[in-house]
C-alpha cells in the first residue's frame, strides 16, 4: 500500500466490470484508501491484494466513505444498486460514471436530490489501459460544490476532469457525442476489413494505412464544426455529389460481396435527402440538414 | 514555369473538378509540362495562369505526352471521355485516379487491354490540400511496367505512392476499404454535432474532445486487425454487450430529439446480430460475424 494513503481521502467504489476496476486501480496507484462493492462475487481480487477493501455489503460500502463513485453497465443496473442505499448515501457525495442518456441522468440525479445526496454524472471517455493517465478525459456534471470537493481525488481517474455544467445531463450529452463518432468510426472499421477480406486481403495488410484516415479526422471535425454551426457549408475542395457517389461505390462493392451494408445505405440515404435539398454542391457537412426533423 | 520544366516528362490530365485540379497543380509544381483538359469549359484558369497547357480536345490533350492522369467522378464519366481516345491512347500509359469498384477498375483495364494501352488503375486517399505532399498516399494496381516506368512523375502527387498488387481491381479494393472506415467515421461525426446542438450545445464546444477519439482508433484498428484476422475476439476490456448498450443510449437520445437514427440501428443491428451468436462477451471486432453472409 503507497505510504501516503492515509493522507489522502478515502473512497467507495460500486461495480467492478472493467470500468470500475480501472477506476478503482486508479484510486488505488494514487494513494486513496479505497473501498470496493460487485453486486456478483469473484470480482476485484486483484484490487484486493493491491489494497482494496471489500466490502460485504453496498450498504457497508458507501459507509466506508464520504465519495461513492459508481460505474455499472447502465442506469437502471445503477438504480437496482442504489435505490436500497437512499439511507446510506444521505449527506454524502455519488458520482455516478455510468453512461447513459441525459434524460436517464437528470432522472438518477432528481433521485439523488430527493434523498439530499449530492450528484455529480460523469462519464470516461477513454478505453481502461487509459484510466488514471494525463491524457484520460472524464466529463462531469451536476453539482459544482461536490465537483469542486472531490475534484482532487476525481484527477486520480484521469488528468483531463472537465466539469460541463450544472445540468446533471449534460456530462451524458457529451458522452454520447463523442459515442456517436466513435461507434460511427469502429463500425466503418470493421466493415472495411470485412470488405478487403472478401477479396483475400488481410486486415492487417490494410491497418497501416488507415492512419493516413484519422490523420485528416482532425481537420475535417474542427472546419465541419464551424460549418455546422455557422450553417453553411462551402464544397469546393471536396462535395456531397463526389462523396455521395463515393458511398456507392462501396456500397455496391460490399452488397457484391455477400456483406451486410445497412450501415452504408443508411448514410447514402441521408446524403443523398441532403442533394434533394440542394446540397450536393456542398460539403459533406451538410448532411446534418437531413439528420434534423426526422 | 520552373526552370527545369523542360527535363521533366510531360504528363496530361483529363477531368479538372476539386481533385483533377489539385493533381495537376502538383505535377506543375514539380516542373512537369503539364496538358489539361476538362468536359466543361471554364475550369483550370489557374493552373494555365501557372502554365498549364489547355487542349483544345481530350484528343489533343493525350497526345500531348505519352501518360494521361484521368480523374473524375466515376467510371462511367471517365468510360465517356475514353471510349472515343481509344485509338490516340494505343501504345502510351492511362493511369486512372478515378475511384470507383474493382468491379468497374477491371472493367477500365479489360478496355484498355484491349486496345493496347497500359493501364494503371488508382486512387488518391487524401483531401485536394495534401495533393503534392510527402504525406499524401495513393494507391496504384494494374500494369507494374507502366508504374514503374512513370513512378518518378507520379510521386509528384504523393510521397506516399504505393503499388498494392498486378489485379487492377485492388487499389479500388484498398480505396473503398479506407473510404469504408471514413465514411461511418463522418456521419457519426455529424450525427454526433446534431445530437449536441439539439440540447443547445454547440459544435465548437464538442470538436476539442474529439480528438480523444481520434487518439484511440490507431490503436483499436490495429488490434482490432490482428483479432480478425485470427478470428479471435477477446473482450475483457470492453465487452460488445456493454458497448451495444452504449449505441442503444445514443440511439434513444437521439430519437428523443428528433435526429435521424438510421445509422445507429443498422449499427445496433449488427452488434444485437453478433450477440445473438454468442459475442456478447467478445471484442467490438466480433461484429465482422454479423456482416458475413448478409
Ligand atoms: N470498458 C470500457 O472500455 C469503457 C469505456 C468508457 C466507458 N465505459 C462505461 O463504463 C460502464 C461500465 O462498463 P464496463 O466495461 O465496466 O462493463 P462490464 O465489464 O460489462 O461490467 C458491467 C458491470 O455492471 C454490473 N451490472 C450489470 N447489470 C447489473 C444489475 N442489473 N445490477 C447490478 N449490477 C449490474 C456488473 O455487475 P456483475 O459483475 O454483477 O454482472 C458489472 O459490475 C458502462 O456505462 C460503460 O459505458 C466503459
Ligand atoms: N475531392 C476530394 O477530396 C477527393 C479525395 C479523394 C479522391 N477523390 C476522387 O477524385 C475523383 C474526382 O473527384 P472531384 O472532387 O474532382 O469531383 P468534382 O469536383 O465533383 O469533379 C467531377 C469531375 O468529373 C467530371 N465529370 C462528371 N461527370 C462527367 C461525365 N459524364 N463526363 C465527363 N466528365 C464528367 C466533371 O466534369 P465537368 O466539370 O464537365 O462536370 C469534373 O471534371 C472522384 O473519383 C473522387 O472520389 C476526391
Amino acid at each position: 500500500m503507497p505510504t501516503d494513503s492515509t493522507t489522502k481521502p478515502p473512497v467507495t467504489v460500486l461495480g467492478l466490470g472493467a470500468m470500475g476496476q480501472a477506476l478503482a486501480g486508479a484510486l488505488l496507484a494514487a494513494g486513496h484508501p479505497t473501498t470496493v462493492w460487485n453486486r456478483s462475487p469473484g470480482k476485484g481480487d486483484a484490487l484486493v491484494a493491491r489494497g482494496a477493501v471489500r466490502a460485504a455489503s453496498a450498504e457497508e460500502a458507501v459507509r466506508a466513505a464520504e465519495l461513492t463513485v459508481i460505474c455499472v453497465v447502465d442506469h437502471e443496473a445503477a438504480g437496482a444498486i442504489l435505490e436500497p442505499l437512499a439511507d446510506a448515501l444521505r449527506g454524502r457525495v455519488l458520482v455516478n460514471l455510468t453512461s447513459d442518456t441525459p434524460e436517464r441522468s437528470r432522472e438518477s440525479a432528481a433521485w439523488a436530490a430527493g434523498h439530499s445526496i449530492a450528484y455529480v454524472g460523469g462519464s470516461v471517455m477513454v478505453p481502461t489501459p487509459l484510466v488514471g493517465t494525463a491524457d484520460a478525459l472524464l466529463f462531469h456534471s451536476g453539482s459544482q460544490e461536490a465537483f469542486q470537493r472531490h475534484e482532487s481525488t476525481l484527477k486520480a481517474l484521469g488528468g483531463r476532469t472537465v466539469f460541463v455544467g450544472t445540468d446533471p445531463g449534460l456530462a451524458a450529452l457529451y458522452d454520447l457525442s463523442l459515442l456517436d463518432f466513435f461507434y460511427g468510426s469502429i463500425s466503418g472499421l470493421v466493415h472495411a476489413y470485412a470488405l478487403a477480406a472478401a477479396d483475400g486481403v488481410r486486415a492487417v495488410d490494410i491497418a497501416p494505412y488507415l492512419g493516413t484516415i484519422v490523420q485528416i479526422l482532425p481537420p475535417i471535425a474542427e472546419y465541419t464544426a464551424e460549418n455546422i454551426d455557422a450553417g453553411t457549408y462551402p464544397g469546393d475542395q471536396a462535395n456531397l455529389g463526389m462523396m455521395a457517389t463515393g458511398v456507392d461505390h462501396i456500397l455496391r462493392a460490399a452488397r457484391h460481396r455477400g456483406l451486410d451494408v445497412s450501415q452504408l445505405e443508411s448514410i447514402k440515404a441521408v446524403a443523398d435527402r441532403a442533394i434533394a435539398k440542394g446540397h450536393g454542391g456542398d460539403d459533406w457537412a451538410s448532411t446534418v440538414e437531413a439528420l434534423r426533423g426526422a
